[in-house]
């Protein structure tokens, strides 16, 4: 029955939903997905308030450009009721983590896929916490997650927004050198707090060294990515982790200070080298989202800078630079990526593709090799 | 001769000159000894190009506040042209750093007492790298320093501005519990390059992750402050230092992400503890400019923030929190300062206050006991 | 029985309380009453959700400096239980207009003296819409609100804060000139829009042209505070008005660019020299809280400026500046004011100070011209 | 020769060169003339300091995305030296004023087509000031430019980037209802001073009421482009204009309070149906930069909006809104543009690839038809 489901082609695609659609995230989401090859967003749900309305009378539309033209009609859905998302095989997740906790795994359960943004499940141990270019094989853990929780769907989650920025560095230093320590101090955009978000009679002319909860990320999802795989479970990584976050008054972007030590010493040059020498598995690299450099290397002396790098492949690359000794740790450098691309919508449709790619949506069959590049 | 110059009182005010006095630093000057009880400004220098204007046609005004009454009359000398200072016995320096090096030991030999806002000179051995809460007793320095060069005047200069924000914790855990390791990332204000300083276009919505030739200054000012004064010579503080700085889109202050290896481990509440008891030495007390509280430990979650605590006591006063462990390190914590008040003109005027109730500035004498706190 | 209480000195002072007292606006009330001569504020409400609390512990204090210490401990109380007032004589309101409406009547009918900031009772033909150096005259009035709604209490508003900047400007102009038309194009802060106000993922790197409600504003306040009181009855100045108002990504100030059209024709010259001659009456010219020139003329080309000169007089003057030929109305020029201290709090307050000079407040007689400048 | 030139293919380009090509402006034209179907950069000529640099090493690029390609290796040529142009046929002029006064007319006589973005010769009567949606015709003038001239080559100039706001509705009302006045107050972008342009000290946290020579052109530059070309002159437009400038702290995007009055009076709702309404000249719909709407008007109450509107149709169209009656003129409304896009480089490639449509580019056709959207 799938042999005239074509994925690419009209109503082909596979039909998706989105929850949490209105929030800044969930634009991200459908933004993004606007002319997508394999996916088509016919479902839209958000909280009891805006269900049963257009979308585009529900949503404050506030991320750049339109909504696009085959969304604007869906009528918007209580995330609560599942039974309303309709024959979606997947769903993409911009809820806030308390939400998530109970309703994704409800969703696995009736036989979604979720890519989730949320926090919620991120260091669930039957959890992938997934980015195809760092550590595309985790998603071998979806076997053991089925197996144990009895789910004909999945949970698969993208890490924090500003994790994100860190790890691709962390992924070739590792492999390279052997991390030992981290230690990390971000800047980060008031885009990441979502929408209304951070008022700005409070991060105008300002920086705040706060932000609920994230420090503690840093010390545990970087573990988990670069844990091994083995019998079912991830071994988790083993390096010390510490991290300061701060919000800045920039719209857009996440900004990493990152110090680190190796088992392994390694001077500026050799960490520069295997910094521009990363390659992603070859499934990630032929992905409908992936960038063609997912990790550029600035080595002008005052790169990376957010306003200028954060859009570097369409905003789903990360962008390193400014390697330097850290006297202390042994090396530090910069890392930079776009929070609400990379680090958030852009990143769980890649996850997504990963799926179709390997196979994980039935009855669909994706053409990674056939795709032109985003 | 000198019984009818009382200081603090009409003409027996000390005269002092400002080098660089159209600047925006050299404006910070003017402003904050606009009706200064000990010093009076009798003598404006700039560069060529202003010297012969009335102050007020010579100067671009870009601090707050207007030119104060005294100043706006006086006739613009240039730098270099020594003899047209007049009778000033103290100069304030806010000469680039090129400028500086070559003019500031001239001064000195002339007989000026040049307190200098300056990088060239910091690090010289024989020069004290002064802030009186945090080692005054550095102004024995000046005995050596007059006799290897000869010099009937001295120079004591301020410290990097962002290096002030963190040598308050630091001064207070180093005394309390030894220093091995500190580690810095700083966020720093637009005012900190000076006027006009940073182009609007490279930094709004930006965080630039760089300024040229700052980040070595935390890896040799706070040692040398640090140190000890034995036989006329500094002995610099042992401990291993990085920093990583950053430009973001702020007016004024600086902010440090800061984490320190302890020689004998503490507890936060330690920490907390021994910077709430900080007590700078008895004669830094009393000076007109210095803050009551000169270390202000915050304890809410989200402070200091820049906006918010850059102005506590005239912006004077450094603001700490957030202390917490540093996995990596040992602790970590917050640190800030408004860099063009305390982290410049502010900082200098206090050391020149130091100067003169240690009495080092010949035919005054100066009664802090009988001065309120500014 | 009120002899021994002089105002001024310690438990003399004049015993007030703040309506809506841990908003953005009801913090400016009270950092400003903090060393006020004849104010004491004694009682703070807000919301049902905070009363019951310390002051200290219901605010999200978010403006300059530290909240004063005689507030810290007081007690809130819910704005809806007019018994917990106490014995405060006046009252300062910075509720919303939905709330003002209905409770500000009710407190003049149980006999206190509400100095509002609310835009609800306006343009009531009965309350003075007040600004001591504009229109002390219409005081005036309240013998008419009094007596026709029996109220042993009364009301008086101040205008809108944007309203503010250009009223100065207009009253000099129509004395001198008298208005025909006035055209106003605003430029106005963030903190215009209270706290949490506005998303700063709306304004950031934006204009927004729109503020709800306030562009009719300017089409009838300025009429009934240049009219002229007549037989217990507002006379409303006769000029046509239109008005343009904009968001834009500044914390304070709001800046109008103005153009008039004048029934006498006047040069720029002319225009300045009435500018700079305004003199408010002499009653507003000794209040404590009034500013030596309470508008400001500047005459660099690129002046006034939100930044630059939102702060003179402490905040409670207005500036106005490049005077100009406007070739459709005739004449064009630029005002500006701080809009939460000339514009909001700090304005009723100078309204509360008016009465009192003029005897509104029984048992407290104050002594303007023993009061030093604020 | 030519024959084997044709447009749009490979070598058959029209090879073009950038004035002033190190300039904001002058990357701007190298950025969007990176794939353009008709035009190829091969000459870049700067400031004498740039000379015998490869471009890349003489350029501060601060634009977004990077140097394209095929420009990076040019050698960047003095702009003095008008034989090292080599055989470019058009040039685009990103010179300062008074730099273009003298070298463009050198330019033209010397057989080059000059579309500048210069203001030095807007005003003179013999030079087309054109946007191709808007007066196409006016390309009729350049007859009497080479007539009188004896110019081999030709001139062509785009207004002023603001002004670029306001005549697009300009158009639509003064074609339908008749100008008799026009009223602007602009705030406009910190990317309209160039680099470095505006300090960030001078523009952060504030609004700047003053641009320098900027408000006479609204008195001007208008009236010429709504003019009529009779006889080989253009007859002015004639109403009364006047214009007040600000600078504020946004990026990029310069937004427009307009009010006018018409000949016939207009209502919100006719005016809204002008607007909508407007369309170019066939000629100019055809162009590969041409938006697909050259006007949007958008309806929602609070926009257009400078971030969310300044990128729409690629920067290229212009954004109305906010249509009210204006008590004092009549019509009321906000318009904005992107001011280095529309208002810029992409304004003069549009007034090129218009001249390249009407065959002004000897020796090269080109197929407007053929072209798919840019």
């Amino acid at each position: 029955m799938a042999q005239n489901r074509e994925n690419g082609h009209g109503s082909g695609r596979i039909p998706v939903g989105i929850l949490g659609a209105t929030g800044a995230v969930g634009q991200r989401f459908i933004s993004l997905l606007a002319d997508h090859p394999w996916f088509e967003v016919t479902a839209v749900a958000a909280s009891e308030r805006s269900a049963g309305k257009r979308y585009e009378e529900a949503v404050n539309w506030v991320i750049p450009g339109e909504i696009p033209p085959g969304v604007t009609d869906l009528i918007v859905t209580d995330t609560d009721d599942i039974d309303a998302l309709g024959d979606v095989r997947m769903l993409f997740s911009a809820l806030p983590s308390s939400a998530a906790r109970e309703l994704e795994p409800a969703l696995a359960a009736r036989g979604y896929i979720v890519c989730t943004n949320a926090s919620a499940l991120r260091m669930d141990p039957d959890v992938p916490l997934l980015i195809p270019e760092i550590n595309a094989d985790h998603v071998g853990l979806i076997d053991a997650q089925r197996e144990r929780r009895g789910w004909p769907g999945l949970i698969v989650a993208s890490p924090n927004c500003a994790v994100t920025a860190v790890i691709f560095p962390l992924r070739a230093l590792h492999d390279a050198f052997g991390l030992t320590q981290t230690h990390v101090v971000t800047m980060q955009a008031i885009s990441g707090a979502g929408y209304p978000g951070v008022s700005s009679f409070d991060i105008f002319d300002n920086v705040i060294p706060y932000i609920g909860g994230e420090e503690s990320k840093f010390e545990g999802e970087p573990h988990k990515m670069l844990g091994t795989l083995v019998d079912g479970q991830i071994r988790l990584a083993d390096f010390v982790a510490s991290a300061q976050v701060n919000r800045v008054p920039v719209i857009d972007g996440h900004l990493a200070a990152l110090s680190v030590g190796l088992k392994r010493e390694a001077s500026v040059a050799e960490v520069e080298e295997v910094l521009a020498a990363f390659q992603p598995p070859a499934i990630a690299r032929e992905l409908p989202s992936a960038p063609r450099t997912p990790m550029i290397l600035r080595t002008e002396p005052d790169r990376p800078q957010l306003r200028r790098d954060r859009d570097a492949e369409k905003g789903m690359a990360v962008s390193v630079g400014r390697v330097q000794p850290c006297p202390v740790l042994g090396i530090k450098l910069v890392a930079m990526v776009h929070n609400t691309l990379r680090g958030a919508a852009g990143g769980a449709i890649l996850n997504a593709e990963l799926l179709a790619a390997a196979g994980y949506i039935q009855d669909y069959s994706v053409q990674p090799t056939a795709v032109s590049q985003a």
